[in-house]
C-alpha cells in the first residue's frame, strides 16, 4: 500500500510515521500550494494524511481514504461529493480541537474583561496605571452568553463557563432569525463557533451586529465567513460594541491594512486557537488509530458527511 | 453621630452616602498620604469608611468602627491591636474580591497558555505569525495546580478550575515545608493567594523557586511579600521557569527600573485584580449593610481578627 503524507514534521515525527506504516510505502512531503499539480506519489497512493489541495482529490484514481489535519472542511466543500464519496472516505478531526479552542476563546474573553490586553501594552512602556485600569474591568460571573453553533468546541466552552453562572443561550441547527435577534439584543458575549455551511455564511451581518449592546463582545472561532467583517470593524471603530476576539478571518494571513489590525478592544489570535505544543503528535495518534482501523476494515473515526456539511 | 469618609467618589456615590447617613454628620474627604496628620473631622468621628493612614487610628478617641475598602489589612498590622481592639472594630471586605481576583488570575494564566500576550504585541505591529504562535501554546486541561492559601479567592479559583480536570493541591494554614516543596516540584502552575502574615512572608524564596519546572507558571495575587522578587525575576530572565502573572508587588506603583517590567513571559496586572466598573458602588452596598447593623447594635460583617492576622 502507498501512503502519502503532506506535512511539515520533525525528524522524530517522521520516524514515528515510518514505524507506524511499516512495510507500506510511505511518501513524506511538505505542504503544497493550492494551485499545485498533484504530486505523482499522491496520484499513486491509496491513503493520504494531510490537507492536500482540493483539486488533487479529483485526480487521484488510487485514493481510498484521506485523513485531514483539520476539523474544517470548507476547502473541499465544492467538490462533487455525491460522485467522489463512493470511492474516497474523508476523515477530519471532530472534537480534537475542542479543549484548546474553547480555552483560547475564554482566554480572549477574560483578557478583555480583566484588562490583560491593556496590561500587556502598558508593560511595554513601563507605565503603571493601577486604579485607572482597575476601574475599567468587568466580571464574567452572571453574564449573558450566546453560543452560536453547538458542536464539540462550544459544548466544551459551555462546560468552562459553568462556574460563572452565566445565562447561556445555545443555538444549534434549528434556530430561527427571531430567536437569534432576541438573544443578541440581551447578550453580554456572543461566541460564533459554527462550521461554514449555507446556513451560517453571513449570519452576523450589519443589521444583526447593530442589535448588540454597547458593551457586548463578539467572539469568532468558527469560520470568518459567518460575519460581515467590514460591518464588525465599523461597529468596533464607532464603539457601538465593546470588543472582539477573532481567531478566524476571511483572508489568512490577515492582509496588512485590514481594519482588524487597528480596531479598538480587539484581540486577534491569528488562527492559533486549536494549537498546542504537542498538536502534531496528537494528530499522528489519531492517524495511527484510524490506520489500524483501515487495515482491519473497521469503521474509521471522524468520517465527514458532505451532505450534512461537516 | 459623626461619620468620616476617605474616598474619591462620584457625585452620585456621594449623594447616595448622604442619603444613607441621613441625620448623621457626614465628612467627605479625598484620600490621604500615609504621613498626613489626622484630619480634625476624623478625630471627632465615631465611624470611618475608607483606608485612612494607620497612624490615625492611634489618635482617634471617638472612633468605634472603621470599614476598610480592602480585604488586605497589612497597613494596620503593626498597631497595638490588643489595646486598640477593646475600643475600635475594624471591618474589611472578606470574599468581596473573590470573583474578580480569581477571574484575573485565570485570565493571566490562560493568556500565557493561549498566547494572548503575544497576540496583543503582534497586533501592534500588524504582524501575522499564525502557525508559529500556534505551536507555542498549551492547554490548561489536566495540568497540576498548587493553590497556596485557601481563602475566598483561591476557593473561587478552585471552582473556576473545576472543568479543566486539574490535579489541584491546596495549602491552607497547616502546611509543612516538605509538603510544599514536593508539590512545587510537580506543579505546572503555582498560585499565591495568601494574606501577609509571619507564616507567609518570604515563603517563595530562591530555593523554593528553584524547585519549579522549566515550564511552570508562578502567579501571585495575594501579597508581594510572599515572594523574593529578585529571585523570581532572575528565574524568569534565565527562563528557569515558564512565566509569571503578578498582580501585587512589594512597591506599588512598581518603580521604573524594577525587573518585572522587562522579565519575559510576565503579565503585570498592576493590582487591578479586584476591580470592576461597579466596585465602589458594591463597596457602598457593604457599608450600607454594616451601617444598619452598627445602628441596630447587631454583629458587623467582616470583622478583622488581628490575632489570626486577617
Amino acid at each position: 500500500m502507498e501512503i502519502f503524507v503532506s506535512a511539515e514534521l520533525s525528524n522524530q515525527q517522521a520516524a514515528r510515521l515510518r514505524e507506524l506504516t511499516g512495510a507500506d510505502r510511505l511518501h513524506l512531503h511538505n505542504q503544497y500550494e493550492e494551485a499545485a499539480d498533484p504530486d505523482p506519489a499522491f496520484t499513486a497512493s491509496e491513503v493520504a494524511f494531510g490537507n492536500v489541495p482540493a483539486s488533487w482529490l479529483t485526480q487521484a484514481p488510487a485514493l481510498r481514504w484521506i485523513q485531514l489535519f483539520s476539523v474544517g472542511i470548507s476547502d473541499y466543500r465544492d467538490l462533487d461529493w455525491p460522485a467522489l464519496s463512493s470511492r474516497i472516505t474523508m476523515t477530519n478531526l471532530p472534537g480534537f480541537f475542542s479543549d484548546p479552542v474553547a480555552e483560547s476563546a475564554l482566554a480572549g474573553i477574560l483578557a478583555l474583561y480583566r484588562g490583560i490586553d491593556r496590561a500587556v501594552l502598558l508593560q511595554g512602556r513601563a507605565e503603571w496605571q493601577g486604579d485607572a485600569l482597575r476601574a475599567q474591568l468587568r466580571s464574567l460571573t452572571g453574564t449573558a452568553v450566546v453560543l452560536f453553533g453547538y458542536g464539540a468546541i462550544n459544548r466544551r466552552l459551555d462546560e468552562l463557563l459553568a462556574p460563572y453562572r452565566c445565562r447561556v443561550t445555545r443555538f444549534r441547527r434549528d434556530w430561527t432569525p427571531r430567536q437569534l435577534d432576541e438573544a443578541l439584543a440581551e447578550a453580554d458575549i456572543v461566541v460564533g463557533m459554527a462550521p461554514e455551511t449555507d446556513a451560517t455564511i453571513g449570519v452576523f451581518d450589519e443589521a444583526r451586529l447593530a442589535l448588540l449592546q454597547k458593551h457586548a463582545l463578539f467572539v469568532n472561532f468558527g469560520r470568518g465567513s459567518v460575519v460581515d467583517e467590514n460591518a464588525l470593524a465599523a461597529a468596533l471603530n464607532r464603539r457601538d460594541i465593546g470588543g472582539a476576539v477573532i481567531d478566524v478571518t476571511q483572508q489568512e494571513p490577515l492582509p496588512r491594512g485590514h481594519p482588524f489590525w487597528t480596531t479598538p478592544s480587539t484581540i486577534l489570535t491569528q488562527h492559533s486557537g486549536g494549537g498546542t505544543i504537542d498538536e502534531y503528535d496528537r494528530i499522528i495518534d489519531v492517524f495511527a488509530d484510524n490506520l489500524t482501523r483501515y487495515r482491519d476494515g473497521t469503521l474509521l473515526l471522524g468520517v465527514v458527511d458532505f451532505e450534512r456539511g461537516y
